[in-house]
């Protein structure tokens, strides 16, 4: 059993990039990565759950650097046809991508569990760490606006996030039973941290959180839990952070994230440029921008300094 | 209403060249293609329809002329990335081949039927004559080899036609209804001619025959019905044709074929390889091999002349 186990929550393109720091310093057996499937969704009669392939692509080393999501070496013959027979395109899928979410959908109809086929893909695609699902159950964020509810997608890609968000919820997630993995590793004796990736609260981390027990796990866990802030000067590093916590009536900051994460977290990772910021955890600095492998790594290092 | 209306059943691939010849030389409106569904299946969760797709490919002009099948401009990724994943490659799809799959298989969840989705698409496709599916009802074909009934696609495509065929069944024609467009053509006044396509009459013709009520349709339906010879020199000219009329103890000739249509033609139309034949019906004779379509153009007009 690992005895420097650390336990990452992570949603999709920011919380991969810190994944793929962590993977560089921690050994893969100490690594668990917990992602969000509250963005998951059935689209074109395909399961797609888009936070664990970002992570896994991260990972593999098969993401898109181009784009800044998405399957490296990518092709669109797919997606031009559809268009062309008049179907649905508002949701890009890659013909690469497009394999991952077929394959994933035959495999789910045929009674394995997403959990299952995550660990598969990312096995046979090399990935170290493994990356788990927080639940096999489905959890399906929600967004309340202005017109009523509406999916996380439609929201998150079909409006680009333009609605005003005045509530989320994450359906389902009341009788979802959380990953055994996931509770395991949290109360594992070898347990040394729990890191919250710097991403979106709202969407990414608090449909994890809202997983019956995991919140409570973390919470009893009896080591460091540090939260890395998404925001940097004010602003989200990348996606509607920032425009959601205005939203939500919240302090648009550094400091608003560590309060909304409240008493959960015990250590908060700021950005140099938020070296005033006020919080109750105990505030640590480090530049949390990553550009660069290296900016991931030296990320990594930083917040297992901050915490050991 | 038409009143030189021509009905034409095919299945794909040398069906589809003499329809290509046909949509030549008659109107548009003059010109209903009934295809072959018994060779439809599920396949990653797709309803894949090879011989309408076929069809409706090179009637579009979208056909892969290197290949000989699928479509034209076509990119693998999605197949290469199946691989990586240990997903199922038995079955080649391309990636824009796939978007059709993909979006008739949603369409089809949706309610519509199979035939109104191949009219759509023809018509996006800019796609002339009609093409309608013998049946909106799934029609399976099956195959007796010495190991026991196995699936169509199985068959053809898995084993590549190397099992020996002792029988063959279409699942689902006995309660299948015929498509309405079909029947009502076949009855219609202005009916000028059926002519059935080169195509394997086992596993291509013969399915659509065992919908109820088109076998019976043809019969009575007053006017030359004419197959054309999908056997040249003794030799199919693509497929497992001739194998299979061996295993199921026909004549391997094109007599052999003209002998299984039996009176349900009044003509047939023979390649001058085989002038010596002797058929039934009335027998017409002239070019077949269709590598032009220069050749399926000069046919569909020999075909035209032999029954005016």
């Amino acid at each position: 059993m690992s005895r420097d186990l650390v336990v990452a929550l992570s949603g999709g393109i920011g919380g991969a990039k810190l994944a793929l720091g962590l993977s560089h310093v921690v050994a893969p057996e100490d690594l668990l990565i917990v992602a969000n499937t509250g963005d998951d969704f059935e689209h074109l009669g395909l399961s797609v759950s888009p936070d664990i392939d970002t992570l896994t692509y991260t990972l593999a080393g098969l993401d898109n650097q181009v784009l800044g999501w998405g399957r490296r070496d990518e092709t669109w013959s797919f997606m031009e046809t559809l268009e062309s027979l008049g179907g649905p395109t508002w949701f890009r899928l890659g013909d690469r991508d497009l394999a991952l979410h077929v394959e994933r959908t035959r495999r789910l109809r045929g009674g394995e569990t997403l959990s299952a086929i995550t660990a598969d893909v990312a096995r046979r695609w090399g990935v170290g760490p493994r990356i788990v699902p927080m639940s096999d159950d489905a959890v399906r964020t929600r967004v309340l606006s202005d017109g009523g509810w509406i999916d996380f997608q439609d929201y998150f890609v079909g409006q680009q996030c333009r609605p005003v968000v005045r509530e989320l919820a994450f359906a389902g997630a009341e009788a979802a039973v959380a990953h055994p993995d996931v509770l395991a590793a949290l109360a594992s004796p070898g347990l040394k941290a729990v890191v919250i990736c710097p991403s979106n609260p709202f969407i990414s981390v608090e449909p994890i959180l809202a997983v019956p027990g995991i919140r409570a796990a973390i919470a009893g866990c009896g080591v460091p839990v540090i939260a890395i802030s998404p925001i940097i000067g004010g602003k989200a590093v990348k996606g509607p952070t920032a425009k959601m916590m205005g939203e939500l009536g919240l302090e648009v900051s550094a400091a608003g994230v560590a309060a909304r994460y409240g008493s959960l977290i015990s250590h908060y990772m700021l950005d140099h440029e938020d070296a005033g910021a006020v919080v109750a955890q105990r505030a640590c600095q480090a530049p949390t921008l990553m550009r660069t492998l290296q900016d991931k790594i030296a990320l990594a290092r930083a917040v297992l300094a901050a915490v050991a």
